[in-house]
C-alpha cells in the first residue's frame, strides 16, 4: 500500500512526532459538526517548513493523501481524511515570528491561534481583527477564508493576508506576496491559496495585516418586534455611512438560549448588537446616530456604552451564542448553515428560513454577521437520530437553494468541506471546472486534501 | 498562416467591426510610455459576450493571439500585440447594466470608463472609488489590478470587484463571484482574473462594489523641508488611525512642473495632499488632528478647506501632474516607475531614488500614493534618444532592485506588461513557475496576450 509505505518513510523522518495511537487518530477524525468519525492513518507534528516540505515530497512520491489540521473547528468536515493518509497537525508551528510596528504587519506560523496572536500584540497598540467565533488557528482561518463579526469594517482573511509561504504538493516551497501593502506583479497567488482549504498547498507562514487598536470603542444593543425591522436598520446604517465595526443579529430563539446559558435577561425578540471604533467623540456620535435610526425603525431598549465591562459582556455573549444554542438541547449535535445574500434580500432570506424551521419541528436559532448579508441557522438534532439529520439536511438544502435564488452564495464564510461540495456546480457552473483545472495544475497526484472542493476526476 | 485564417473567419462574423486600416492598427499599436509601435494584425470591436466567445473559439482553433484593449493607458506596454494577432477593443461594450442601490453594487461592461460610471452614479448617492490617474476602462483597470489616490481608504480593484463574467481562451463563458459581499465557496477566481492582464481570460462584465458618497469632504495641503519629514507624517497619520481618504506625495520637482503647467504657486518643496471623508464635524476634526501632526513634524503652510472649489483645484492638479511633468520637457516621452515598499522603508526608498535621479542628469519628478508605500518617478527622455532611454532604464532597474531589497514589489499598481517581465523571477522565485502552470491550465494554446506575465515556455 502506498499509504503504508509513506508512513514508514515519514516515521524515519519524524520519529515520535508521527503518532498512530487510537486516541490521537480519533481526535483528528472528529468534526465540530455532524460528520461521522473519519480518522486518518497517522498524525504528524512538523516543527519547520523544511519538515513539511520533506513530508509533501514523500507523500507525493507515494500517492499518500495529506490533510492539514489547524484547530479542527471548521464546520463542514473540511479536515476529515476521507481517503485516509496523513493528518498534518500544525500545533507545533505556532510562533509569532516578526512584528513590524511601523508597517502594521506581523509574520506568524500557521498553528498560532488568533487569540494567542492578539495576546502577544496587546502591548504594541495593534491587533488582528478577523474573529471566527472559535479560537481557530491562523493557517486554518486562511485556508477557509474565514471572516467574523468585524469583517463589515476590517474585511475577511482575503483582505488581511499580505503574503504566504506555501509548501506545494511536490515539496517545493514558494512565497506569495510581499510586505508591501499592494502589488500588481502578476497573478494574486496569495488570494488563490486563501480559501483553498488545503487542496493546493500547505501554508507554513503568513504575513498578516494588523490594525491600530481603536482609541475608543462604544457598543450598543437594541431589540425589534420584527426581523424585517432589524434588517432594515442594518441597511440604513450601512447606507448612511455610519462606520460600524460590528453589526450582529440574533433572533428571539438565540436570545432565549443565551438567557438560559449565561443568566442574561434579553427580551425574547430579534436583536442587533453593534460596535463602533474611533475617537471618543466619534464613537459617541456614531452610537447616537445609530440610536436615531433604531428609533425611526421602531426598535426599542436601545442602550449604548463605552465601558469596557459592558462591551466585554456583550461580545462574550455573542461569541458563546453557539455553545449556548448547543446547550439548549441536551446531547444535541448541530448542522450549521451559512448563507450570504445581497443585503437587499437579507430580510426575505431570514424570514423564509425562520418560517421553514418553525414548520420542521427542529430547533434552529438564527444569528449572523448581517452587515455582510451573512447568517447562520444552528439546526439542533439528537445525536444519532437519523430522521432528524434528514430533516436538518433538507432544511439546509432549502436554505442553499434560497441563497442561490436570491443572488447569494452557498457559504459566506465556513467554506466547502464535505457539506457544500454538492452545491459547487449549482453555484459556479462551468467555473467549477476551472477550479478543477487549477487543482490538477498544482497537485497532479491529487494528494492534498483529496475528495474536497474540486470536481471529482472523470 | 493561422493568424490570416483566423482573421478571414472573424471578418465573416464581425463585418465592418473588424478593422485593418493602418490608422486603426497604429492607434492600437501605441503605448502610453516608451515602448515602440507594435500594431496588431486586426482590431475587432465586439458588442456582446456571445461575440467575444465566438472570437475566442475561432482564435483558439487557429492559434491566433488575442490581446484585449480597454483605453490603452497602461504604462508597461501591456496591450501591445508582440506576436501579432487580433486586438479586441471593448469600447462598444461600455454600458452600465445594473445599479443596486440598497446593495451598493453595479454591473458594468468592461469598456465603460471610471469617469463615465461615476457620472451615471451621481444621482444615486453612490460612487466607485478606484481612480488611476487616467480615465481608464473598468475592464482594463480590473485586468491590471489598478489602484489610485483613494486606495488607502477604499482599496484597489482587488477589493472592489465582487464578480466577473469571463470568456476563456476556448470560448467558454464563466461567472465568478456573486453579488453577496463575501463567499468562502472555493477558489477565489475573481481575484485570480483581477490582475491577470488579459492572459487568462477576457472580462466581459464586472460586478463592482460601490460606496456611499461622503456626507462631507475636507482637503488639506502642506509643505516640508525634507522628504523624510513628509513621509514620517504619513506614517504617524496612518498609525494614529486618522481615517485619510487620500494621502498623496509630490516632490519639489513635481511642484515646479505643476506651477508652470497650471499657473499654481506651490513652494518648491515636498508636499502632502490629503483628503478626509465623513460627517461635517468628523472631517473638520480629522483635518485638525492631521494639522497637529504636520506641525509636530515641522511641516508648514498647512491649510485645509471643506469648500468644493478648493478641493477640486487640488485634485485636478494632482490628476494632471503626469501631464504637467511631461509638458515640462518639450517632446519628451516618459519611463514611469512604480515601486511599493513597506511604509517604514518609504523615506529611504524615495530619498535614495531622488539622489540617484539627480546624479543621472535626467529629469525625474517623484510623486505617489504614499499611504500605501507606493510612488513613481516620471523619467523624462527625449523621444528617440537611445542613450537617454538607456540611462532611464538603468535608473528604473536600480529602483526595482531597491524595492526588492526593502521588502517591496517591483510594481505597486501599473502591472507587469513588457516592462516588468524581466523582474518576475527576482520577485517571485519559484512562485513564478506556479503562475506559468495556471496559465497553461487555462490557456493551453497560449493565445491570450502571449509573451506577457508568465515564464516563456521552455
Ligand atoms: C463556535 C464556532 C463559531 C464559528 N464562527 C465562525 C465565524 O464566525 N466565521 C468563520 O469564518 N468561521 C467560523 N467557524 C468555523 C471555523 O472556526 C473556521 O472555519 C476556522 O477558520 C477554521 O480554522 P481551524 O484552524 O480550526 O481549521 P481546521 O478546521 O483545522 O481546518 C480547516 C481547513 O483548513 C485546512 N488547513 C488548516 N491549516 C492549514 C494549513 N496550514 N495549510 C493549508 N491548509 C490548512 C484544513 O485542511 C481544512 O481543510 C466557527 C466554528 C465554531 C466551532
Ligand atoms: C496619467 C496616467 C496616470 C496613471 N495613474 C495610475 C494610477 O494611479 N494607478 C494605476 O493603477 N494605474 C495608473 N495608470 C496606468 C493605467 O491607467 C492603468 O493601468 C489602467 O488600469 C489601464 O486601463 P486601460 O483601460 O487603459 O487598459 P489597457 O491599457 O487598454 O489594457 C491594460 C491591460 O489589460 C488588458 N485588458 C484590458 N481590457 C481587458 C478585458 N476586458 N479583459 C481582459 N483583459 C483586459 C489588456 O490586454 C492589457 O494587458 C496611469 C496611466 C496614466 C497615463
Amino acid at each position: 500500500m502506498t499509504i503504508a509505505a509513506a508512513i514508514t518513510e515519514l516515521a524515519g523522518v519524524f520519529g515520535d512526532r508521527l503518532v498512530r495511537s487510537g486516541s490521537d487518530l480519533e481526535l483528528h477524525g472528529r468534526s465540530e459538526s455532524y460528520f461521522p468519525l473519519t480518522p486518518p492513518d497517522a498524525v504528524v507534528y512538523p516543527e519547520s517548513t523544511e519538515e513539511v516540505s520533506r513530508l509533501a515530497a514523500i507523500c507525493n512520491a507515494q500517492g499518500c493523501p495529506v490533510v492539514a489540521w489547524g484547530t479542527g473547528t471548521s464546520l463542514e468536515g473540511h479536515s476529515l481524511a476521507v481517503r485516509g493518509g496523513v493528518c498534518v497537525d500544525f500545533s507545533r508551528m505556532a510562533r509569532l515570528l516578526e512584528v513590524h510596528q511601523a508597517d502594521m504587519d506581523a509574520v506568524v506560523q500557521p498553528g498560532m491561534t488568533r487569540e494567542a496572536l492578539n495576546r502577544e500584540l496587546r502591548a504594541t497598540g495593534l491587533f488582528f481583527p478577523v474573529d471566527p467565533g472559535a479560537n481557530a488557528a491562523l493557517g486554518g482561518m486562511a485556508a477557509t477564508r474565514a471572516s467574523g463579526t468585524t469583517t463589515v469594517r476590517y474585511g475577511s482573511m482575503a483582505d488581511n493576508v499580505l503574503g504566504l509561504q506555501v509548501v506545494l504538493a511536490d515539496g517545493r516551497v514558494i512565497r506569495t506576496g510581499t510586505r508591501a501593502r499592494k502589488s500588481a506583479a502578476g497573478y494574486d497567488l496569495t488570494r488563490l491559496f486563501v480559501g483553498s482549504e488545503g487542496t493546493l498547498g500547505l501554508i507554513t507562514e503568513l504575513t498578516l495585516r494588523l490594525h491600530g487598536q481603536p482609541e475608543a470603542i462604544s457598543a450598543a444593543v437594541c431589540a425589534f418586534d420584527r426581523i424585517g425591522d432589524a434588517v432594515d436598520t442594518v441597511i440604513a446604517t450601512v447606507q448612511s455611512g455610519i462606520p460600524v465595526a460590528r453589526i450582529e443579529f440574533v433572533d428571539a430563539a438565540t436570545a432565549a438560549a443565551v438567557n438560559a446559558y449565561a443568566g442574561m435577561e434579553f427580551p425574547l425578540k430579534p436583536h442587533l448588537l453593534v460596535e463602533f471604533h474611533g475617537s471618543p467623540q466619534g464613537v459617541a456620535e456614531d452610537a447616537e446616530r445609530f440610536g436615531e435610526l433604531v428609533t425611526d425603525m421602531g426598535g426599542e431598549g436601545f442602550r449604548w456604552s463605552a465601558r469596557a465591562e459592558d462591551r466585554s459582556a456583550l461580545w462574550t455573549m455573542r461569541h458563546n451564542a453557539y455553545y449556548a444554542i448547543l446547550a439548549s438541547r441536551k446531547g444535541a449535535r448541530a448542522v450549521v448553515t451559512d448563507l450570504c445574500v445581497p443585503i437587499s434580500r437579507l430580510a426575505e432570506a431570514v424570514e423564509e428560513t425562520r418560517a421553514d424551521i418553525e414548520d420542521s419541528g427542529i430547533p434552529g436559532p438564527i444569528l449572523g454577521h448581517v452587515g455582510d448579508g451573512n447568517f447562520h441557522a444552528v439546526l439542533l438534532i439528537e445525536d444519532g437520530a437519523a430522521e432528524e439529520l434528514e430533516v436538518a439536511k433538507a432544511l439546509s438544502h432549502r436554505m442553499v437553494e434560497r441563497a442561490l435564488r436570491l443572488g447569494g452564495t452557498v457559504t459566506g464564510e465556513h467554506g466547502v468541506g464535505l457539506g457544500k461540495l454538492g452545491y459547487m456546480e449549482a453555484e459556479h457552473g462551468a467555473a467549477w471546472q476551472v477550479m478543477g483545472a487549477m487543482k490538477r495544475a498544482l497537485d497532479p497526484g491529487d494528494i492534498l486534501n483529496p475528495g474536497k472542493l474540486v470536481p471529482p476526476e472523470a
